[in-house]
């Protein structure tokens, strides 16, 4: 297990690492309204679309443990569910977790006392599991890294972006546990970084050999360090395998096919969406101006400047090698293998 | 001419436009030493190929204004011209002029107030050439802008970047001037961020409609607004019409290519350099990690994360549609049409 959590459940509060003050400060927040889990999702403080998942569920859970026999219970929690819905649009673990939490509250006709008992549960388990798939992701992923491989990664999808160990930097971190010696170069992820302050900072603490680039030095590191694979997250797959992920994804993956270089999204099957069939379809949150206008305190453009800030982009399946999930490495062609991947189970 | 000047001649001492501050402070610096000129070359208080290269001119007459008959002058000048040929090794337009500076006070056998006088106008023809040649670069690459095109650019190749009016920024002002309704997406260009604080500044300032993105959404933006054409400038173009330009372009080039979109290099001959063959004889100038691990006085990254931060990259002669010069626009095969537009000359 790491040394931090980015997410913990205290019996009646969720108590979350908060990502917007890393690596500067290692401020932890305590959340105990359904509002207040909102707000962090939506802002940021926790982020990754497994974590984001998790955060909802509990969520869920504070929302149920205020409501007294009086309440009007299911249009509660449909509130409730609707905010946490609505906090963002791209990532559909969201979803998928808030589905869960909705299959037992819906249709639910015990005790309120058993509907809190059995909603806290489902969440418990959501955020366990959580952590066992990222660790089999990580064996299934580990056999496309060679010995002394040179990796590049985008954003963050570590620790911090799950409840622990990670996706694509759960493949490299246990790649480098097994003693591959690997080597990985960080895009540092404009505009909110996550990749120089929060992927270089789980890598510090874990001792793994990394080196911090600009998003747009990746192809310069391809050519120069003769770079073997390209690791990245997924917030949504579509049924086609064209993939949403942090903006910058669809650069890189331009760029690794100019050099040949194997793109591979690493995420939970619970990333992947069948509904949605093809990338066109998966909504693309835009955020606000001023994360790309000022870093920290610094005004770095003029305020009267216009500024397009979508936080996502979509790189389409012909430019990826893989999926790697916890039940195994997907090839294309991605439309008939992602649905066979869930008729398996 | 522009409302602001990045370089100013005063008889004694140069004043620059000190960039570094830029959006928030507009600060004049007044140097009055050639070792001044190199710090301020070195540290980028004044950048962009074509301004750094006036800006030594000018250094080199300061060095030869301070020398009196006892001064062993050849030894003088040949210092300043090796201090200042140290201050950057990527942009050639810096060897380019003290080149040109070294021709006069090399075999000098006037007096030395003749030699002050002499090199001092030699340097005012630098400055006031840059001016025309950018005016007649933009006459010529106008034509391959479309009525109500939408351009995307990197770094900032603006008035900022040369003596006045710019290079790739100079053909979108002109195609502005002459009503043709154009849109410019500006790449923010990490690290230095010239994109965001300094182009955006110019477009804001000439009241040019722009829009700031990241570097990481050149994809997502091409695909989604049609991006006609891309304009970038150039430090150094090799004989074969392989371009080192700021990080960044190199990945633009590719990705542009993946979307069809032509990608035109903007830059005065004396950019060329015919005497360094291909790409890789081009030496790449790596600066110092803070530039990426800090943003004004935030820390961005971890202290201990190691960092590469190459300032330029090269882009093959393959990803590029044409050298758009003051002598006109150079086609492929670059080789045989770059050394063609010299022997015309």
């Amino acid at each position: 297990m790491s040394t931090f959590r980015s997410i913990e459940w205290k019996k009646d509060k969720l108590v979350l690492l908060d990502q917007r003050y890393l690596p500067e400060k290692t401020l932890y927040l305590e959340l105990k309204t359904v509002d207040e889990v909102a707000r962090a999702i939506k802002e940021m403080t926790v982020r990754g679309a497994p974590a984001i998942g998790v955060a909802a569920a509990y969520g869920m859970v504070l929302c149920v443990q205020k409501l007294s026999k009086n309440d009007d219970l299911i249009r509660e929690l449909q509130k409730a569910d609707d905010l946490l819905r609505a906090s963002r649009p791209t990532a559909v673990n969201l979803f998928w977790a808030l589905d869960r939490m909705k299959k037992i509250w819906q249709g639910f006709n015990g005790s309120l006392e058993d509907l809190k008992m059995i909603l806290e549960k489902e969440a418990v388990d959501i955020e366990r599991e959580d952590v066992e798939i990222n660790k089999q992701i990580a064996k299934n992923g580990v056999e496309l890294v060679p010995f002394g491989a040179k990796i590049i990664h985008h954003c963050n999808t570590g620790s911090l972006a799950t409840v622990d160990y990670g996706t694509a930097l759960g493949v490299i971190r246990y790649a480098h546990e097994i003693g591959k010696k690997i080597h990985v170069f960080l895009d540092e992820t404009r505009p909110r970084l996550q990749g120089a302050r929060l992927s270089a900072w789980e890598m510090k603490e874990l001792g793994i050999p990394h080196t911090i680039i600009v998003d747009g030095a990746s192809g310069l590191v391809m050519k120069k360090f003769k770079i073997d694979l390209a690791l990245v997250g997924a917030d949504r797959i579509a049924a086609n395998g064209d993939t949403a992920n942090k903006i910058g994804t669809y650069n890189l993956a331009i760029v690794a096919k100019y050099h040949n270089v194997p793109l591979y999204v690493v995420a939970p099957t619970s990333t992947i969406d069948l509904k949605t069939p093809a990338g066109q379809d998966i909504p693309i949150e835009e955020r606000r101006a001023d994360e790309i206008r000022c870093v920290g305190n610094s005004q770095v453009a003029p305020q009267e400047s216009p500024v397009f800030n979508p936080a996502f982009d979509v790189t389409p399946a012909e430019l990826i090698s893989g999926i790697i999930t916890e039940k195994g490495i997907v090839y294309p062609p991605f439309k008939e293998n992602l649905r066979r991947l869930f008729e398996s189970a």
